[in-house]
């Protein structure tokens, strides 16, 4: 081993060392893994001591425009896939369920309740649509009673959160019925960017990506007994599935959303002025 | 390969395409090993989704602590010894040259000028402390106009920017003579505790580490046509050495700081009330 091999080995093993007291089995374990990991990557690279300033930089930033209202450190997990990737390592094994996917930033504690086929567009601007569709077991037996949040970026391609107004609009929650099924008013999802005027938008230009998000409906979905399910649906044909800026699509979310002309009876006799899109998604989840 | 195995590798090469077309090759191949490092970490620990978000809450948490008095981040790097490692890997490989430690968060630009065998203590409390020495590079010959950056703790641990009332003390510049001597007042380096009331002092709590340093006195050097060197130098017999939460001490940086009794006539002449120190410190500068 050389002598810089050694320098450098000898302080990894003094971080690890000063480890191995933590109280905590689970705490050990995972410093031990991100110091050896990290350490790694430092070493592989032979960081230069102005890319650990820019590291150090970048960081700060991240911090400084975080606040109620952004949340840059989720939009960083998001972009480097770690927050997919975690999603994939805690996925239950049952092929039969419905895939999750990102949580994203803008999710927003107790938003309003509306009753089934009522509308959570509240005021946002966009073509309506129509959603639908029920929550199984994956036995296939109902799951009446359960809680889905849904939540979605108005065709400005923001989320109420992102105005400074105050506006709640375009989420909500609802309940499944005893036949577990749910219907309500939203509306059609467009591609948006994800907020790229911090440092993660600098990084994506560094590194010729884009911003794009490819549209899609954000679902949470509880039910007492059932392991909670993070998704998105998004629209088929949408050209952002390959490119997503957070790598959230995945083939079994992509659904349609007809076209339906003017003129066509939505399915509550709603009075509906233009043309709109109904979509239907099948939601099975996994026991706890 | 199993269907989880293939999944979270899905998820990998996707994030790893996505900066194949970065258009600058050092920032392609720095992302490339971050995402394959960091990846490793999230499916080596199987990170659940609830420790994930306790890592976006500790960044967060770092964040909101940092501001022009306070950077959490350089504490995070520093205590998982990436500033450390970041060092080793840039330290240039010539066996007698003086080796570089940690920079801390608390250096100043502009620090005020001191002459040769001025005090850069300024009211800082603390014993006072003679330190002399010569820079010289790795043939031997005195490097005359080298640029030395001091700063330091003063006797209750604290550096002058963690007060609140904007005072400048124990920092300083000064430059060596045309023989490459230098010499200056300061006071006698006391151990003490890194911030340790915001996440990365949660951190150590968590996982039984001291925040303590070893007590120190930083050294900043720069002369045209040389290696920047940034160090310390740590007092010998103090018993923080083992233990220095950053991992800064290297046993070539450790000196003695003689103890003067009360009437020892210091070298320069002054008057100093009670007992003082007295160190030297001869650096080695390597050529850019």
């Amino acid at each position: 081993m050389d002598e810089a091999a050694r320098r450098e080995g000898q302080v990894t093993d003094q971080v690890l060392a000063s480890f191995e007291e933590a109280p905590d089995a689970r705490v050990r374990e995972v410093m031990d893994a991100l110091v050896r990991h990290a350490h790694a990557f430092v070493r592989e690279v032979r960081l230069t001591e102005a890319e650990w300033e820019a590291g150090i930089d970048f960081l700060t930033r991240c911090g400084q425009i975080t606040d109620e209202r952004r949340q840059e450190f989720i939009l960083l997990s998001d972009v480097l896939g770690l927050s997919m990737l975690t999603i994939a390592v805690n996925q239950p094994p049952v092929p039969s369920a419905t895939e999750a996917t990102v949580f994203g930033p803008f999710f927003v504690e107790d938003a309003p309740e509306v009753p089934l086929g009522g509308d959570i567009a509240r005021g946002a601007s966009g073509q309506p649509c129509w959603v639908e569709g029920t929550v199984r077991d994956v036995e296939g037996h109902p799951v009446g009673g359960a809680r889905l949040d849904v939540w979605e970026a108005d065709d400005d391609g923001r989320y109420d959160v992102q105005y400074t107004d105050d506006r709640s609009a375009a989420r909500g929650h609802l309940f499944t019925d005893e036949d577990g099924r749910y219907s309500f008013w939203a509306i059609t999802p467009t591609p948006y960017p994800i907020p790229h005027d911090g440092p993660v938008g600098d990084l994506l230009s560094a590194t010729g990506r884009g911003p794009m998000r490819a549209a899609h409906l954000h679902f949470m979905v509880t039910a007492t007994g059932f392991h909670r399910l993070v998704t998105h649906i998004f629209v088929r044909g949408d050209a952002h599935q390959g490119s997503d800026a957070v790598f959230g699509v995945k083939e079994s979310l992509v659904v349609d959303f007809a076209e339906q002309p003017a003129g066509t009876p939505p399915p509550d006799g709603r009075q509906v002025a233009g043309p709109w899109t109904r979509a239907r998604f099948d939601i099975v989840l996994v026991p706890d």
